[in-house]
């Protein structure tokens, strides 16, 4: 392997605050990034080489994006893989588009996981408010009904909670529709994989909060026991084995009284691996880089337990300021991300920090959470 | 303390290695940068927002590159503060154009140093051939002739070794010169620090093996005892109280029998702190960008023992390619750092790599000195 003077060019269609650290973390390995994205100066942009201004799913900055490329990944998975590879096959695209479009599609990624003999929540596919119905007699409320289709951060999520909300399904979703029994959790967990041509590798299980379905916090390691971790562990590595291509993925678990069900797969780097960035030995965002590459792969050690805050939007404001940030970098293991996102709208993910140290979990949380008060937006 | 969405940007004068990794770390506190070099497309360009290209002595560029300044820093200290600064007095210029006139003049240097009573080898002035002759009768040969602007990396340095070899002296340098004493000592050692408009902070000191005068590796933390140690911390905290401005130095220490001397001060980022990146809490390149723009300090502290490893280059060739970093990036708790240089020339900074681990010294210096030996340039 080698790296040289003309450096390889990573394309990564989508240039939000994962392609920004994957760009962070790609120079030091000798690779360089453009990207597409339909928002002029795009998280990415002050990283990168160049940003390709468009959107993802027209041929012609598509076809801009990939002259430039000696790979192709994602930093968002809406993009229709297999489009891309049709206007050139010759650059490696990773993850495969087939693994890409399996994902997609919630109910075709579901179906292939429980095919293979993965632990999922009971799902089906829904046409008509007599299908959810039908789910509301055989399997009991609530239900999760769920977007086939782009859903993400919760949206494309509905929460029905008996036969009378039924009604309320189709206005509040769109496109073809799934439904899941709604698991009453123990906790969320997730394990963050990556994989090149030949190497599966897999960092500590962390457990993830959600509120309002989406990401709060990690702790890392997850305190759970060494039978649940070991049993998270298996059922990623068993996943990210039917999944082609090469990259890193996040895989998001229930752990249920007794048991691990996967709830969704991330074909790429996943904001419950940002802890990776200094709790771990390589962070996601080099492991994806050196995977998709196909480099070898870096050592998924913790290097120290970590707390993971998101920092997110509170209001709609056109030219974001977040004040309090003097607080967070006078706090000692504290490693502050900002995005350099312009425009806040409520729950938009603006940043994060990660606290770290050899400390009993419940002081970490307790020290994040002390911090998270002093941040606040205004304009 | 805020951040915001129309992020504030740092002028960097020089793009090289050191610009590069600064951009790397100047995006997750939210900073851009903008940097001024002469050759097009170098090293920091692929992760900063803008180039601009021009010598860095001349007005016109400066000019340009200043119109982008919230901060304005150093990749290199060969330019002139003072120019800049009568350019654009409203712009911050971190560390001090005073500081960085007495440091590049390194007989202005020592005599600061000398008259605040940080300890030094002995050094004076020398024109003309009689006056190094009149230093060997009084001082001893061997000794050391510096050019008093411009040298590093050895360059500009000529060692003495006896009355006959004079006459070479006024061939090999150029420009006015000092002579110090030659100082045979037992190690060298560095200490990075860093002083914003509050704050002074110091890692611990790493031992530093030149050859040719060129940095190969640095080992932290140095295996010194504990006044050793207490001792070169105290001259490096001491000198950067006398250095005016913000902003990380690099303070080269001889470790003599019983003795620390100052060798000398580089008012920035310096190779002999590539190992905080990954052996210590904040690496000196975030320190830096926190600094410059006096932000409160990040700790200082140890992760992890490190031997980092410079990647020079072996010969003149225009498109270089380094070949054996597979090896490199296989080998656990090794971080790979590719500076994209295109040309290689004898000695010159290519990239680096840092292996930390709580292991012995020897087995570290081991495990690096196999992986260099793994490293092979070619065209």
């Amino acid at each position: 392997m080698k790296v040289s003077g003309e450096p390889k060019t990573i394309a990564v269609v989508g240039g939000g605050q994962l392609c920004r650290m994957m760009a962070e973390a790609a120079a030091p390995l000798g690779y360089e990034i453009v990207f597409l994205d339909s928002t002029p100066n795009a998280p990415a942009q002050p990283v990168s080489r160049r940003q390709i201004v468009g959107a993802l799913e027209d041929p012609a900055p598509l076809k801009r994006l990939l002259k430039y490329a000696d790979f192709l990944t994602f930093d968002i998975e809406l993009a229709d893989a297999d489009q891309i590879q049709s206007i050139d096959s010759s650059v490696p695209i990773h993850p495969n588009p087939k693994t890409l479009s399996c994902i997609q599609d919630k109910l075709k990624q579901k179906r292939m996981l429980q095919k293979e003999g993965i632990p999922t929540p009971d799902f089906r596919s829904v046409e008509t408010e007599e299908d959810l119905s039908q789910a509301g007699k055989e399997r009991g409320f609530p239900l999760m009904v769920k977007s086939r289709f782009g859903g993400y951060d919760g949206r494309g999520n509905f929460l029905l909670r008996d036969e009378d909300s039924i009604k309320n399904v189709f206005s509040k979703l769109t496109g073809p529709l799934m439904v899941e029994d709604y698991v009453d959790f123990e906790r969320e967990l997730a394990v963050i994989g990556a994989k090149n041509s030949k190497d599966r590798r897999v960092y500590p299980p962390t457990c993830t909060v959600h509120k309002d379905e989406i990401l709060r916090h990690t702790v890392t390691p997850a305190p759970v026991s060494d039978s649940v971790k070991e049993e998270a562990i298996r059922v990623a590595l068993e996943t990210m084995q039917l999944l082609e291509g090469r990259g890193v993925f996040g895989i998001e678990l229930f752990q249920t009284d007794g048991s691990i069900l996967l709830n969704e797969i991330a074909p790429r780097p996943h904001n419950s691996g940002h802890w990776t960035i200094e709790g771990a030995v390589t962070s996601q965002f080099e492991q994806h880089v050196r995977a998709v590459t196909d480099s070898p792969l870096g050592s998924t050690e913790l290097i120290e337990p970590s707390v993971t805050v998101n920092i997110l939007g509170e209001n709609k404001n056109k030219n974001v300021r977040l004040g309090g940030v003097k607080e967070v970098l006078s706090s000692p293991r504290t490693h502050f991300h900002w995005y350099g996102k312009k425009v806040e709208r409520p729950l938009r993910k603006m940043g994060h920090f990660t606290v770290t140290g050899n400390k009993p979990r419940e002081e970490l949380l307790e020290k994040a959470r002390n911090l998270l008060d002093k941040l606040r937006f205004s304009t």
